[in-house]
């Protein structure tokens, strides 16, 4: 009885879906759970294309199910309320990360650390515990059901066409150069020069630091240079590598492929930290020897994924007055598009992130 | 000129070599460079067998040269001084740890951390840049001559059999558990229970930490409880490697065969550290994942390479105050039990470190 009465009142949705792990893109109808007493309704107005939405939708992370709408960097309107939400009202703008519930109860919830819950709930390719153990689907869509505690306030003087990348990139570089407290002077260098890169650059240039820049598309030089970069070095130049061991006090990669990350430990200083971010497929996932620990004593390596809920408010509330922004490309929300600006991603032709106009779904 | 002046003044030694990397040793006649003024000359007493020993004969890290004599470990009695050696007298009591001479000048050597000095030198198969670039030999030998600033005063009343292995052992396990500063109540446990897991065991009971001992030998378990630990996992053991994920703020790994670092990381809690100071053979050394750093966000993995001299030092007042050495087994200064005791090593059987008395060579 139960199961009916929600089926009632779920809420229908149109998406750009994969219909497969070839990438194939097509229109899809669907429906989302009921609006609980705690959780808002939002238009999407921005949706963003994330590296790891490739990942997903090629299967390159594990086995998927299909159709799937991706897309964990949203920004909307709020067009209804669930009679407890205390947060939003309607017409507010609201945000959408990477996670969608947790269990709010074990010790990194209570750390306000929910994307390390045993029971969080990623946006998409996910099977929700609290709603039937319902499929998830993600922000390349007309509208999103959320609960009041996952949904981020977006500041009505934000630049809304830009504030999606954010909700994932922003926060996966934020928190990690917030852990490690990047500071005024400090050598520090961001290994991938794309839409997570370009974010670690501008956090680390508006706290003062000294920024280093590697990529392996010569095209970025100019970008990086002007977004204050002291140094921009094209790893596939030998001659630019040199001089660089034993220099840096942290290093955030944030590289999608296979890459080699020894090469960046060497670089740190005595008590230097290294933070991988960056998740290339499965298939050729990098190595750290341990040998290269010892020769290297006293450097840390760490990973980091995304950021709690408080920290991504703190996040978008320190960009918007910040005024750091992506750099941002915007597409029609057709499933043409999102291919073509897939294969753009793949080929290191996108500066720097691609976002969907869902208005135009 | 000078060259044959200073071959007047060599000091004949004799040691027990490896000949080959077989592990055949022999009985071998050499000889030290002179005493320099700020020299000392140390009878060796006791000398002991450190598992990185039988890595080098073997040539398991890289090419050597024979004869090598083997040694990085070891304490004696000083016999005679240079005219500016101002911290020891004739008769006093100094110890030779793994390096016996750095640049001094290096932001390595200002920070009292002179192992990583890009000229240390290293007590055994080095050669020696300050002195003509004359191969070193270590510590299973009669006598050595070390600059004063890196002998490592021993107290009088320290227990001068079993001294030796601190400087290696002790040292290593000592450093990176204050530089975490591991506290009363802290779960940490220890990777590997041999000549420096058993070291870390008790400098960290000695610190009130909760410790948890891992490892493959099933006879040890009984030493581990007696010596504080609150538990002993035999990693053979699937049903007591259960539970443990998330648990540890601390691991020391000293592992010096393939292991799998992934486990133990998985084991870290959140902002956990798992320092690598073991070091298997480069054939099969482990490597770690980039993808189980993410998985793990917050928790970091470190190496550390012994300890500076002045951090020795102190880990020996430190060792001889609180009472913590190592379990030492004596063996004479034979080529035939020296053999031995390297097969035991090999095989486990060693509880838990050899010291040769060098007073029976």
């Amino acid at each position: 009885m139960v199961f009916a009465l929600m089926g009632q009142n779920r809420i229908p949705a149109k998406g750009i879906a994969a219909m497969n792990n070839q990438g194939d893109f097509e229109i899809y109808d669907f429906d989302r759970h009921e609006l609980g007493d705690t959780d808002i309704l939002m238009e999407i107005t921005y949706a963003s294309i994330c590296h790891s939405d490739i990942h997903h939708v090629k299967e390159e992370w594990g086995a998927e199910e299909y159709p799937m709408v991706p897309g964990h960097e949203m920004v909307g309107r709020v067009t209804k309320i669930g009679k407890n939400v205390t947060a939003f009202k309607v017409g507010d703008y609201a945000g959408v990360g990477c996670m969608i519930n947790s269990c709010g109860t074990c010790k990194y919830c209570k750390a306000h650390m929910e994307q390390y819950c045993p029971k969080v709930v990623m946006t998409y390719h996910a099977h929700d515990p609290f709603h039937n153990n319902e499929i998830t689907q993600g922000g390349y869509s007309s509208n999103m059901v959320v609960s009041q505690d996952f949904a981020i306030k977006i500041p009505k003087n934000a630049e809304m066409d830009k504030v999606a990348p954010l909700l994932c990139a922003g926060i996966t570089t934020y928190s990690p150069i917030n852990y490690v407290d990047v500071k005024k002077g400090d050598k520090v260098a961001v290994a991938g020069y794309g839409g997570l890169g370009h974010m670690a650059v501008q956090y680390m240039v508006a706290r003062g630091a000294n920024v280093t820049v590697f990529d392996i598309t010569e095209e970025k030089r100019a970008d990086a240079l002007a977004m204050g970069a002291v140094k921009f070095v094209n790893v596939n130049n030998a001659e630019e590598l040199k001089g660089l061991d034993n220099t840096m006090s942290f290093v955030i990669s944030t590289i999608p492929a296979n890459y080699d990350p020894n090469m960046y430990l060497k670089m740190l200083d005595l008590d230097g930290q290294f933070c991988i971010v960056g998740l290339p497929a499965m298939a050729n996932m990098p190595v750290l020897s341990i040998d290269k620990f010892i020769w290297k004593g006293n450097r840390k390596v760490f990973g980091s994924q995304i950021g709690g809920i408080k920290e991504t408010q703190e996040m978008v509330n320190y960009s918007v007055k910040h005024n750091i922004y992506p750099e941002v490309e915007k597409i029609p929300a057709t499933p043409k598009a999102v291919e073509e600006a897939y294969e753009n991603v793949l080929d290191g032709k996108v500066k720097f992130r691609y976002v969907i106009d869902m208005s135009t779904l």
